[in-house]
């Protein structure tokens, strides 16, 4: 599980990097919305959970990854769209590795099931509504390929299957084959959501 | 005044859905938002406060109304021009009730009066801020008629007359009283408040 | 040290109000920015390091020091091109001043030297972000000249100098010299940071 979450958040940091690559940001930017790509999710539900102390300040390591995965994104973007299907796929294990740690720790601290599953999808896709927040965009996650609503599937897998009595390995291991599923048959059908269009302007 | 919370916050999420809407998100995106706008003023006043737990993580029940505020509100957006006055009195009636219930937090954790009255103020407005900045515009909050102001005046009225000794019932109903007039004079009237306008840019 | 940060919470709280200006904002929101951009980066650093009662709840005459200037900001306005110089020689000394206090604060709560330098780079510089957001414009400071850069290199230069055994007061004097020096000397000569523009849209 750790060495998914250290793919995760490399992962994250470079979508980040590429999102301030798009918005002509001097390293700094990049670093800074790699850092908040990658760790934000986590650091706003350890905020709302009032879980103290949040997790990447007793880990220095984590941040110079992440750092280190942003600006490295700078020197490898000319290649990075040849690479496109292994970066989705990343992504898409980090999308299921935040939401079973994020679920985990509101479990852990006894908070009431419907907290656990949205603190799985706070950590899980909170940070990229962080990076398009900073990018100055409507956050994709509102409009893209189902997403977060992977993130709700796999957390609420994840509870059913722990109330069945299925051990933490196992229930691991089938949240993360069914979301990585889903989420990959998602992008190559171009599964969404429904979308909701309103044009009045009265209130 | 908890049934005035409650009308509150299904408001709010309505507001927040009818924003969505008008980003063409998809429906998890039309959560997102109504879940933010109604519930995300009292977070960012707990966690400033450091209040915790976060009052919806101890109340399932709320996420589930606004939850389904939101997704109700885009089955029946067509038909809610029509309660156009209806919907803005209930938002003004919000605006009232998170401002008494912020101020009184605030209060209770022993706060000087000038954060009492700014608690007041963020759990009623900031709900709203968050909603426009996911929606990718500058807040409306900061331009339109009489809104901030209401929830300030709200607030000091509150401490003034709880300073004279008035007992909480009867304080209530006098703030309730008379912000709501004074909301719906202002929509009525168009009273705003004078504008800022600067042009250079050197700095 | 106290009457630089309350020259620094002056200088910010003017930078919000001209940056409300700009947008057309009512004059509460020009308070509201000029509060955020003065005390909202200290705010996120006490959130973040879970430091309560957060500093300006505890110091009502800041919050009546920044609303004021602010609200002053708006008639003083068109003469403030002339002191154009004077006054990012004030935000320098704000960002200088923010960076030290962070650090200062984290180091003193035993976080590791990582986030020692990242709670001063907060401190500096996530007012300034706060305002750009809720202004609905991706921040100034991930592509002007050097800005958030020299809030990191007076926050290493402190660590350094202090392991070193230099003491307090003359440590603080070399990171001031220094730090303003090198943000001045940034303006004139317009140093920037590299840029990194990206423009395909795969992920």
């Amino acid at each position: 599980m750790l060495v998914i979450y250290l793919v995760a958040i490399t992962a994250e940091a470079m979508s980040g990097a590429l999102a301030a690559g798009r918005r002509h940001m001097d390293i700094f930017g990049v670093a800074v919305i790699a850092f908040v790509t990658a760790l934000g999710g986590g650091t706003i539900r350890d905020v709302i959970l009032g879980h103290y102390p949040i997790g990447w300040t007793q880990h220095p390591e984590y941040v110079y990854l992440v750092l280190g995965a942003g600006l490295l994104t700078t020197v490898i973007a000319r290649y990075m769209h040849r690479l496109h299907r292994i970066f989705l796929a990343l992504d898409a294990m980090g999308l299921i590795a935040f939401s079973l740690i994020g679920s985990n720790i509101a479990l852990a601290l006894g908070y009431p099931t419907v907290v656990v599953i949205m603190s799985g999808m706070i950590t899980g896709i909170s940070g990229g509504i962080l990076r398009d927040v900073l990018c100055n965009q409507v956050p994709v996650v509102f409009r893209r390929e189902l997403y977060a609503s992977v993130s709700l599937a796999v957390c609420a897998l994840f509870l059913i299957l722990k109330a069945q009595g299925v051990g933490m390995n196992l229930n691991t291991a089938i949240c993360f084959t069914s979301g990585l599923s889903l989420r990959l048959l998602a992008i190559h059908f171009h599964w969404r959501l429904p979308t909701f269009t309103y044009r009045q302007r009265w209130d």
